[in-house]
């Protein structure tokens, strides 16, 4: 499905016009059901993510064609890859069709997509918070490299920077920073996109990005003078 | 564009609706012009990289409504960040309009997008290539990432990793051997599209990549019992 709506691909269309059901997900995405059954002229039925991870989906499959549209790009997800897996196994034919991603979609703030080091998740589930995008963001920073911050689906760029710092207090190696410049962004790809390019405190305090999602956090690792030009045309 | 003609999307269709000229770049990868000129239902002009490069469109812009397509997602390349910047500057209204990308389709490996490391391309001009690819391959591998490495565009897969054998005979940090697995691609997301996990040397000399772009070569890092289980899927 990409980052919107009209993301979906004249191939996807395609496909969807041979399958007797289609799935969505929208577990990672804030897309319209009503505004893509318009587009596709069919009807969608939204699947959880615990439906999602059982033979459901296997098991339709057997009887009729199925889609499962899924945010961004179509394996992303480590769950789409095991349903891919599966899927593979039975026997079960199955087509791939890619979207727009969020971790191209980046490159707008003007960073260059291959000066980003690895990837990292926020979360936060009944009160814990992994350690492990502290250590990325860490390594990417000590190599210059930048490093993209995905939060998750329900948080928005004031509660991802409050979860870094929250780190930040539990590891003290000054990484993060109030004053480091951070590229804050919610809907990515969409209409109602923003882009800042701003200090942490900055963007903790931000109300253009309160309840805003799905949104990510960019820190950015060494500049390039042309790098530079681009993040001022986000400068809050 | 993306990885396949028929990659385009809603929104794209829309926006070349809108345009007097509808230009093309057709740098990183082997689409057809006339089948996207039937799908789209006008004509294309294909730009050189050295009228993209100059102030052709910014001129042509201030008078008509252009598009630039371009190879998987919109800003991934400098060029097209360059170009960008030059608009904005300018104070030429914009639109970017996302497209599946080489970076994300990888996934199809079965190996996690949060467990790449930093991106590399091969280059080979006048006889001369850079060293860096060896040193981000390097790197990640010491840190259990996996690298993509991407090709210049006339390469297939037997001549990028000819150049990573000479790399290492330069280099002599016994990170390229012959014995080494790697995951093989050629027209990812295209009907065509072959992957292959096998040896080194294996894909250095297997036909069915011989003259297949685009093309790219990923070398995995370390593996969960996942992504193991999905790269046999691809054993060749």
């Amino acid at each position: 499905m990409g980052l919107d709506e009209k993301d979906i691909s004249l191939k996807a269309l395609d496909a969807i016009k041979k399958c007797k059901k289609i799935y969505a997900e929208f577990y990672t995405n804030k897309g319209s059901k009503d505004e893509l059954e318009k587009i596709i002229a069919k009807d969608i039925l939204i699947l959880g993510r615990e439906k999602v991870e059982s033979d459901f989906l296997i098991r339709e499959s057997r009887k009729i064609n199925v889609a499962l549209l899924v945010s961004g790009d179509v394996l992303s997800a480590t769950t789409h890859i095991e349903l891919f897996l599966e899927a593979k196994k039975e026997g079960i034919e199955i087509e791939l069709i890619h979207g727009p991603s969020i971790f191209t979609a980046v490159a707008k703030t003007g960073l260059q997509l291959y000066k980003f080091g690895r990837v990292t998740t926020l979360m936060k589930e009944d009160g814990y918070t992994p350690d492990s995008p502290y250590d990325v963001i860490r390594k990417n920073i000590s190599v210059g490299l930048h490093s993209l911050v995905l939060l998750n689906t329900d948080m928005d760029v004031p509660t991802g920077l409050g979860i870094l710092k929250e780190l930040e207090s539990k590891k003290k190696e000054n990484i993060i920073t109030g004053k480091m410049k951070i590229v804050a962004c919610s809907e990515l790809g969409r209409e109602d996109s923003k882009m800042k390019y701003e200090s942490l405190n900055n963007a903790l305090s931000d109300n253009d990005f309160k309840h805003k999602i799905p949104a990510c956090i960019i820190i950015p690792g060494d500049l390039n003078f042309k790098e530079e030009e681009m993040l001022e045309l986000w400068s809050a």
